[in-house]
């Protein structure tokens, strides 16, 4: 097992990372004050590991929520749903809700337990891929509206991050290759030896070999520790850790949430700002082409659906990084250097759109 | 008009009090940044103000969002067409909210601001006594769950308070009488001074003295702003403030959400909690019958409805200061000299439940 610490003004937390964490009563009770526990999953995931966890938190004689799966259920509905769980259980501000899930299971937990009465502990224990390398980490939490996606929500910490290796295990492939997309963003954005990394041992990741695995976990965990550190609330540097999300977070709404893995868009997302950079005159076509060929290595979509080019804009412009009404973009000068702006080309935006609309409409590759 | 400072570590904020507040635009833009505004208020209190808001932040072209009025508006429900209407007018990270109406409104908004794209600021320009005295100042906000008053929710303090004393003028005799309830509490729980005065002037602010007023908000509010910067998340004496409110919260679960004002259920509550702080020996005869008369002479109720006890004690079970499955009360030693407590007598809060729902019961004074 390997453990960092994140630091934060307001208290730090530890990530553990490790196989079969989930049998370590120890580890799990630590971050447990002195009031309830409530575990809070779905129904994909509950079957596989509810047991294990209930078992290690026994003492505490958890109160259990399993809500459907998918990216759909993410809404404030659910959240009034949990509470009236919580409610029923009789659940004061004493309790600790444990995250056990992906993703949509960790930002709505953590939603919960920010505004349940004002504020509870929680406890991420993330079993996707994407959630161990990505939203267990940093403390974004929230639910969607049916105008945006993540437009609901807050800052609010876990009081630790419990990363259990072994349930990658039943993970379907789809969705490793969707947590491997963030993992190729951490490469891309700020470590270029990890992104070559990534290069040298794809086939190890999509093989689930141990080793490589928890690697890339434990590098991407530094990484987005390190830039939560620096910048907690993303008034600055954090926002470089949504390379390739304005052009996804379009994707997933005009596709309506769940239709496109948050991974998959996330990837069309990081080439197409990629190919931007490189129409502005940033990039090199040579490594434009080595993330486009990482993207397609980890069997992951590098084209967007057919969206026209006025709609596509009118997307981005809901997204939360649109500041008075101007975009910002992650762009990159190189592989592993990432920089904010909100000076784009509008003629060279314009030009990736109208080229990957009529990729897609046409089928082929230009 | 006068203007005090609420000193937090996250920042600080002014509250202003004056009359015509509303029609002075470089008090109300001085919170605002460079992003939108948009202003939230209900049916009651558009037709009333927001001409002069709209006139005073005319620069701005500000958003306007109008909820049905009452309690039962206080849900999810609201909170999701409010962040529905605010994307909808492109509202960005930068928007600056306006929350013109009594508590409802306030709370709504702020947690509306604390959660939209993960926190906007906001202002509170309260126009019910209740909400200029209380819920305008120190930074609760939320709303309620189908099971619980107040049980979804933040603490985010707004950018400021603008308290415009002329809003009073169109306010119901009740809802005045609901305000005052708050201002004896802050007389009862640590200002026996203040107290004193309130039983010399209350016939003046029932009149709606303008100078009794303002002194009466003005020293409710120096009262609230001292407590809360001495405990911004209610780890200790910010509870105090809660006195009368474990009692008036069962009451308002019992009764449904709007059938009883807050002011008048914590006016009860008031009663109930020095009832019981006499009963365990604690409260002189004396004082209990200054705080019971006080309360009658503001117009408020002293009864209790129908209740029976164990369904008092249930309901009072679930309310947040329930810490451990134990119930916190707030007692008087002596009015102005309030305490917090679980350690109750059983017997001594039976006798005051069973007492009230006889009382009720039989529609009489024992």
């Amino acid at each position: 097992m390997s453990t960092m610490m994140l630091d934060l003004p307001g208290g730090g937390y530890p990530i553990h990372i490790g196989s079969d964490l989930l049998s370590h009563p120890d580890l799990l009770s630590a971050p447990v004050g002195r009031g309830k526990v409530a575990i809070i999953t779905n129904e994909v995931v509950a079957p596989l590991y509810l047991d294990r966890l209930m078992a290690s938190l026994a003492r505490f004689k958890p109160t259990v929520v399993v809500v459907p799966d998918g990216e759909q259920q993410k809404t404030l509905v659910t959240i009034d749903r949990i509470v009236g769980e919580l409610l029923a259980a009789r659940c004061d501000r004493g309790t600790t809700l444990f995250a056990l899930g992906g993703g949509v299971v960790g930002d709505m937990t953590g939603f919960a337990a920010a505004v349940y009465q004002r504020g509870v502990s929680f406890v991420q224990v993330p079993t996707t891929l994407l959630s161990q390398v990505d939203s267990s980490v940093g403390g974004k939490t929230g639910v969607n509206h049916a105008f945006g996606k993540n437009m609901i929500g807050c800052f609010y910490q876990p009081k630790a991050v419990i990363i259990d290796t072994g349930t990658l295990s039943t993970l379907p492939d789809r969705e490793l290759s969707a947590g491997i997309a963030e993992i190729i963003k951490y490469g891309a954005i700020g470590d270029a030896a990890f992104f070559a990394w990534l290069e040298a041992h794809m086939d190890e990741l999509l093989a689930r070999a141990p080793s490589a695995l928890a690697w890339a976990i434990e590098t991407s965990c530094r990484n987005k520790a390190a830039v939560v550190q620096a910048d907690e609330k993303e008034s600055g540097v954090r926002a470089l850790l949504n390379f390739g999300h304005t052009f996804g977070h379009a994707i997933e709404t005009a596709m309506g949430y769940g239709a496109w893995l948050h991974g998959e868009a996330v990837a069309v997302g990081m080439v197409m700002a990629a190919r931007l950079s490189r129409h502005m005159g940033l990039l090199s076509a040579e490594e434009f082409g080595r993330l486009e060929r990482l993207v397609e290595r980890a069997r992951l979509p590098t084209r967007a659906p057919a969206i026209e080019a006025e709609r596509f804009l009118d997307l981005m412009a809901v997204d939360k990084k649109a500041q008075g009404g101007q975009m910002h973009f992650v762009l990159l000068r190189a592989l592993g250097d990432a920089f904010l702006t909100k000076d784009v080309g509008q003629e060279a935006l314009r030009g990736v759109l109208a080229q990957s609309h009529s990729q897609a409409v046409a089928g082929r590759d230009l």
